[in-house]
């Protein structure tokens, strides 16, 4: 391709306010354009990647019998009334009505959309396992999009969904989109690390993150140095030692407590540890309900596992009115014991406990009421919590389940996996399959998505110089850059169309910068910044000779034009 | 690909209401299902149909020197209102508001997003030409859909956009694109007629379509037998033939005509040529204007042509309660003598008189008064037209203006190319480029669009046959469909395997029926309805051999494995 004639060429200043550096990088190499926030035009050289990013997924996703398809963009909305998502996923579903009166859901996801082609047919248990993917546009109507590729509003996505008989023979299929997905990102230049997450609006009993290791991304996630386990903090599961169960029980007393409301208050108060105290956190859910979450002093509670464990779909905190007025409580000094006989009866209240209170004995903390403390609270004897489980929070530094250090860590989510089990296939009507005793049954699903800008960008973030992007060869938008110098010279000129004749005619792909009047310094920097891996450069210093210089190494060679062309196609 | 796993196999019955046979064929076969009226899923064996037509036009438009890129799907509907759009494509743009309250269009069409991502960059005259095209989905919120993939409500389009300095370069690349368009559609097997056309909503001075006669179809055109002019019954230009230029001007009458409303019955009462009539249509436009239309008795009005002429976008027949109370005039009894006196007065009136009322004189008509009629009635002494021009519409046996028989034909279009000339550069701001004076100059445009599943489905209703599908080898799912019978019998089902996996070895597009418990009768209609181009049995039957046979031929041949391999790899 001839530079000259490319639409969307490099600039020098990097997008207003842009933080991210392949953001940074991507606009002014001339890869993308944002239209407006978080909605991007990909520019030629952009939609050469992007197509090269979606071939190697197309093929391994095919390698592993996957079959492409593709559904409209506009959704039925009554397919996700039908699983109640319109619900679930209000805050970023966007929905439009057309000229006769019907509603649609612009796609954000398409669970019910391929649910809901599948069972327009008649299927048998013989023509099961099958697994159905898509590349499409995706909508998500984000309060805040973030400068770049990272966090947009409309996307292509490949997502696959597939179709089991039952609940063993999806596993095998969940496993092979384990490594056909370790396999993309690897050809893609990412090493992904695979980290148990939440399902957050898709529903089912467990799911997967592929996450590049990043400072910048939003991802967090706590692993084991040996990489045995890994979860998004979210979910991450870690040991909770046992402090004094060896304490025998004392009997619980009131005492004065004229102290501030944090816990570092009552630990100065007390003199005793931070895990001795008993943190209370009171929040509101979406149907009013008051959630107390109550935990060990030392860890913070993790709201998606108060939610998972409560019931509840959205959470805020109560505020201190609500402390005041409905609970008869007093902030900072809320307590599980008694709460049930004070709160206003008209309101429903949930204590929902951390197991990690069952690790100490004789705690203190708040007597609901203000400047008074309780001693020596012991659960079952002072308190009965209403739901006991795991809400608190994973840091650095704690220990897992398996025994060992766990490690906070920031990464991009590049693409995930979600067992859905017969979580819609229950939910709508007739998504069922004929087996083999003649029975119907609803197919076991499994979802497996990938946003390609997003992983664009990350390929962009893991590769770069102060100089501009550095392209792994599978997604470089060319093979080759193409330097011609010296051009108004005719001998020169002749020369280096011949090359590019000549590499064209070999099918390696070549972006020649033919552009007269425009000097080298230019030259090399663009092509430093666009980060094609090979350039090449032909002027009236090289003489008969080509200069060939990697984009990832500094040195440069003068090669004959035979040697760079053999090296090229052996490559 | 294993047949046994293919998700959305053949089924026997077509579509309800299904009229149109690509409908019912590509449903049958598998290839797509409806989602809601006018939105379709391509199943897939469609999507790979439909990948091999965007691949073909992806090669002939990058031969041609465009690139590919790509928009959001979401336009910001301030884009559309620069042009005035908003108002003139109302009728079936669908707009939707995020949650912040932004506005955007769903694109129809992508000619003011490409102006806006062209002005984001410093162009200069170096930079140009380009042409920039992207595949992407596009919504028309249509009143009515056809079942199938003719007149859809979202569909995948391929639309370019070129940017020039001036008329003659852009007339080059017209014609680039011209060529570039008749060859993409050869090479699908299409025979495409360009066929002059009307601009609707795009803008622009002129523009084709390409055309593929069908009786399906739902353009309208006419064309010289020798192909030297075609055109669209909207815009077909014809000769008007002088009849009575040698008449002297006779005294115009009033006269008693009691006699019926239509142009037959001026032609009974007065005994008179219907050609020498005058007819009188009387329309209201979107600003309440009356638009009167006249012409020769023996000539319809051409709405399209007659609203070029007039300015008026939307036409719709004046009522009789109008004629009567605002015209004050007669229905069935219109003239334009006088007419202008009779008017109520604070209504604005438009006489537009096609350029066939200059070939006859002494014409009769209505005197707008019931029961009566003029006689001898001529332009220019007793009527004045504000507008003069061609408003006729064009018929079977017309002739050209280059002398030739018009005939009347259907057909289908596939694709379009639209000069727009300054229309966006100049409505949008700083749609500029730096000329080599130094000055600052509106681009001039073209844009160029073919619709996939509309092509898809044209090439099946030209290339079928009662039993399916006939695929031609560029858009075919598979080369070749490979039938495996008497599959339990393990000596031949090891050898059907052991040659589907040659093929595949040897890089045959194969699509492999190896279903046991489907008997053979069944596998081979399904292979007649889906249509791959080549049919290899294995079977007890054939023993060693193969049994080959071509979908568009009889014939059934007998070869070894080793010569249709060598056949097939020849090809």
């Amino acid at each position: 391709m001839l530079y000259s004639k490319v639409f969307g060429k490099t600039v020098r200043v990097p997008p207003k306010e842009a933080q991210m550096i392949s953001y940074k990088l991507l606009h002014q190499a001339g890869y993308i354009r944002e239209s407006t926030a978080g909605r991007y035009f990909f520019l030629p050289l952009g939609q050469i990647v992007q197509q090269k990013i979606m071939k190697v997924i197309k093929e391994e996703m095919d390698k592993a019998g996957a079959q492409e398809m593709v559904s409209p963009v506009l959704h039925p909305l009554e397919l996700w009334k039908e699983t109640n998502r319109t619900k679930t996923t209000g805050f970023e579903l966007m929905t439009i009505k057309d000229r006769r009166g019907a509603d649609f859901a612009l796609g954000g996801t398409a669970e019910e959309m391929f649910v809901d082609v599948v069972r327009k047919f008649q299927i048998s248990y013989k023509d099961l396992p099958f697994n159905i993917y898509q590349f499409s546009t995706k909508f998500r109507d984000e309060l805040r999009a973030r400068g770049g590729l990272l966090r947009v509003r409309e996307f292509i996505m490949k997502d696959a969904y597939s179709f089991d008989i039952d609940e063993k023979e999806f596993k095998k299929e969940y496993k092979k989109m384990e490594r056909t997905y370790t396999k993309i990102f690897e050809r893609l230049g990412l090493k992904t690390v695979i980290v148990e997450s939440d399902n957050g609006y898709i529903g089912g009993e467990y799911c997967h993150e592929f996450v590049v290791e990043s400072g910048i991304g939003e991802t967090i996630y706590l692993t084991t140095e040996d990489g045995s386990y890994a979860a998004h903090q979210e979910v991450t599961k870690f040991k909770k030692e046992n402090k004094n169960l060896n304490e025998t029980l004392q009997p619980m007393k009131e005492i004065d407590a004229k102290r501030g409301t944090t816990m570092e208050d009552g630990v100065q108060l007390h003199k005793k540890p931070l895990w001795q105290q008993i943190k209370d956190v009171l929040f509101v859910d979406e149907n009013n309900r008051f959630i107390l979450a109550i935990i060990r002093g030392d860890f913070d509670v993790n709201e998606i596992k108060l939610k998972h464990l409560s019931g509840a779909i959205e959470l805020r905190h109560a505020t201190e009115e609500e402390i005041k007025n409905i609970l008869h409580s007093e902030p900072g000094f809320i307590s599980p014991v008694g709460i049930r006989e004070i709160i206003d009866k008209k309101n429903i209240l949930i204590v929902v406990a951390d197991d990690s209170l069952r690790t100490i004995k004789n705690a203190y903390g708040g007597a609901n009421k203000k400047y008074r403390d309780l001693l020596n609270i012991n659960i079952d004897r002072d308190y009965k919590p209403d739901i006991e489980g795991d809400i608190a929070l994973a840091k650095d530094g704690y220990i897992s389940l398996n025994g060992k250090k766990l490690i906070e860590k920031k990464g991009i989510e590049v693409g995930n996996i979600f067992q859905l089990g017969l979580h819609y296939t229950t939910k709508m009507k007739n998504a069922n399959f004929i087996d083999c005793d003649g029975k119907s049954k609803p197919y076991y699903m499994g979802c497996y998505g990938i946003g390609i800008g997003r992983t664009m960008a990350t390929v962009v973030e893991k590769y770069n110089d102060k100089y501009g992007i550095i392209w792994p060869e599978s997604v470089a938008p060319f093979q080759v850059h193409l330097i011609g110098l010296d051009l108004r010279d005719e001998s020169i000129r002749s020369k280096v169309f011949k090359v590019y004749k000549v590499l064209e005619e070999n099918n390696i792909e070549v972006l020649f910068d033919d552009r007269e009047g425009t000097n080298a310094g230019e030259k090399f920097s663009d092509a430093d910044l666009i980060g094609i891996p090979i350039r090449l450069v032909i002027s009236k210093r090289t003489g008969e000779k080509v200069e060939y210089k990697r984009r990832d190494e500094e040195e440069v060679k003068i090669l004959s034009a035979e040697e760079v062309l053999k090296f090229l196609i052996s490559n």
